[in-house]
């Protein structure tokens, strides 16, 4: 089980010598022993090029982070002309103008009453925030024992101890026991898979998944429970939408047991879904809201968890400090590159464009469905999976074999082979997922398509 | 308790307004209510500029971060350079150049065989990623559960949940219980408070300062400890430097009980003590040492764990994965940064700039310790600490109410008003910290000083 499967030996240009020293993340180390590693050296609009001058659509925006693409020359320009002024300075105590202004404009793109902004380096940071502001929020509001979270199952929140508790990935969990306790996992949204009294019924499912929460608050017990971490779209297991109703009951289920709602948008914030929060494209009202990755554009590190007036209201009495804080959490240059990446958000209309292509987006990957291994195709906005299966009329899913064998030794390095660099992933099923830049149009889209087809024709003859 | 004390209100310069949507960090935000929070807007060399046009000295580098200063060209242009070629690529299997490059020159700059560089975005990250290390590596090789680890009093590791569970300050725990299991805490060496029956021999008090880890990994058993975490000079409390001896010793036992050495160099690596690694300055080989801060001179988001070929090695086997990343660690422009950063330390010897002052800074610090407010003045290398005392010859401890009146209500404004920035720090005793950038010289070393003397002589006469 792994994040992201490496393209494999033969034909790959890279380098050997990468690996001497370098730890790669989630990465079988000892494969590099012998191959090489891919290098990536340049990156335009949504390509990008290797040490050895090859090509490639990024359909993945790097790790769903490049919305705007590379090369934007606002955004570096932005970066530079900060760094150069005030290169760094914490917001402990102290403050900057570009954090000042980076939180005044998320609190007024932010739905309903998150106005307050917790800057971080990253989502994992932004998900730490987030738990340990609903912990000591119960404490300081006189229910102290209101500490445990609630998840989803082979969702990914991040690999800091804390997030790592939430994540719900036991491969990613197990050889780190013990983390921290009380952190629950239920059923998440994969209607595909949905329990046989579900299937064909979007709606029962959708009321059916939401429950799950209320049923593990009552388990626990409510006075135990401090949050419900979703994302809008799971993106581990492959890009799973709510059902229909599905945040209105979790909604209504957190209000019903004093349970904080907190949107994981760490993926599908800033633009992923063609809105700039995942929470307003499904209309629900969350009380703490994490992001980061699309936040810069991955021009700088830099996290948020925006937290509602309510939530706040007791940290800002008196003398309370809430005791956490990250060095490079709002992070001058890091601020300043958010504050033009957004800019350049609004400068091209790319969430006009994310919503006017998604359809087309959806359309043209559901052509892969005229292919006998793949068995679903599910997502939202500029955010998608192809889950592929054994047997399209059964659903039997790729046995560990299979993701070994096909999806891991003839799909992924296909892809790369083919130019389109995207993820495989097998934390939950076999799926390939693809999340392009936010201008991207029919044209990349095709060039996916193409792509795919041609590697999933041919993995099929090996499966 | 609190981590950076921030100036009080009246004279201070600043915005009101900054405090609508910025959470700051580690701050009582209740108090901004009222009164303006210090905004800074830009750095030249040590000096630092707020809104309102005042000049102050940079006597902490920020965060123990800004180790080159501000405005340095080479680095502000190397990351620019970078952010127009490739503004961002995962090391998640794959590689940039600049990731690859600065893994081999830390690789090269680290003592021993610490060959394996895990990037990070910050410091805290990289904790995380030490102690999941340890704990993987003994689950590969055969010792499943050793997962604890031993750490010292008051001592900051970080704030993510693992990193917390490290960390040593009761106050910042206790609101966000339960953590991670298994996370002792030994006493620290803090020598000017040492035992009675230790006071006045240091080599006597550092072999027991040493073996309190001996004793610890005794208590738990040794079969449950992974890793003990250290600071060469422990940051939290007041710059406690090791007594001679004091980290063979802590090596020796390790060694004896199959327990990892981590060095937590978040603060004193890249200079802070006029070497390249802190572990370099007392003569100790950790099997991992964690790294931030100064790798970047805080240009960029940054952090690097780097560990030694013997820990990594079952992680190289077959299929193994270190199941475990960070989306923007080795974030390909924080490398760039970082490559520009240590050929800034070479060109300007900042090193050696380190070591040929250090003593002037002593000497130069120690001066206080004429004044009745000062109990003692302790330090290495461009990292200092004044404790302050109700009684110089008892060494009575400020009360809590004097930290609250005199450190937060007199001191630390009033050195913020003298022009000098440094920090106020209540997390053990009362001290004030200092931390230049490291070409600063005799001139800065006297600003500090004058400003010191003046404001601990109006403090002494209010306590």
């Amino acid at each position: 089980m792994t994040a992201l499967i490496q393209p494999a030996a033969s034909d790959v240009t890279g380098s050997n010598g990468a690996a001497d020293h370098l730890w790669m993340h989630f990465s079988r180390m000892g494969t590099f022993a012998d191959k090489p590693v891919p290098v990536i050296e340049r990156g335009e609009g949504a390509y990008l090029w290797d040490t050895k001058g090859r090509k490639y659509l990024d359909a993945l925006s790097a790790l769903f982070v490049v919305q705007a693409g590379y090369g934007v020359e606002e955004i570096a320009a932005a970066a530079d002309a900060q760094a150069r002024k005030l290169c760094y300075f914490p917001v402990w105590s102290y403050a900057t103008p570009p954090a000042i202004e980076l939180a005044d404009r998320l609190a007024e793109l932010a739905p309903g009453d998150l106005n307050k902004v917790f800057f971080s380096s990253g989502g994992g940071e932004s998900v730490e925030t987030a738990w340990k502001v609903a912990k000591q929020f119960f404490k300081l509001t006189g229910k102290p024992t209101k500490t445990k979270v609630i998840s989803r199952a082979i969702a990914y929140h991040g690999t800091t101890q804390g997030a790592l508790s939430i994540t719900g990935v036991p491969g990613f969990q197990i050889p780190f026991a013990p983390l921290v306790p009380g952190a629950i996992k239920v059923p998440n949204t994969d209607f595909y898979r949905a329990p046989e009294h579900l299937a064909g019924d979007e709606k029962e499912f959708g009321r059916w998944a939401a429950d799950q929460f209320e049923e593990a608050i009552l388990r626990e017990g409510p006075d135990s429970v401090a949050a419900v971490f979703v994302e809008p779209v799971q993106n581990a297991g492959g890009s799973f939408p709510p059902p229909a109703g599905y945040f209105e009951r979790v909604r209504e289920i957190c209000d019903t047991y004093d349970v904080l709602l907190v949107s994981d948008e760490v993926i599908c914030a800033y633009g992923r879904l063609g809105t700039m929060f995942g929470a307003q494209k499904f209309g629900y009202q969350p009380d703490i809201i994490t992001s980061a990755k699309g936040l810069t554009s991955g021009y700088a590190a830099l996290g948020a968890a925006i937290i509602s007036d309510r939530i706040f209201e007791p940290f800002g009495r008196g003398t309370t400090t809430f005791p956490h804080g990250y060095t490079f959490g709002g992070h001058p240059v890091a601020c300043a590159a958010a504050l033009a990446n957004l800019d350049v958000f609004a400068e091209r209309d790319l969430l006009g464009n994310v919503l006017r292509h998604e359809g087309a987006l959806e359309a043209t990957l559901k052509q892969l469905l005229d292919l006998p291994i793949v068995g679903d195709v599910r997502g939202n906005g500029y955010f998608w999976s192809v889950e592929l299966v054994r047997d399209q009329a059964t659903k039997e899913p790729f046995t560990r074999d299979d993701c070994e064998r096909i999806l891991r030794g003839v799909v992924a390095p296909g892809m790369w082979e083919a130019g389109v660099y995207c993820r495989a992933d097998d934390r939950g099923q076999a799926v390939v997922q693809f999340a392009p830049p936010l201008m991207c149009g029919q044209a990349e889209f095709d060039q996916i398509e193409s792509a795919m087809r041609s590697v999933l024709t041919d993995a099929w003859t090996k499966l």
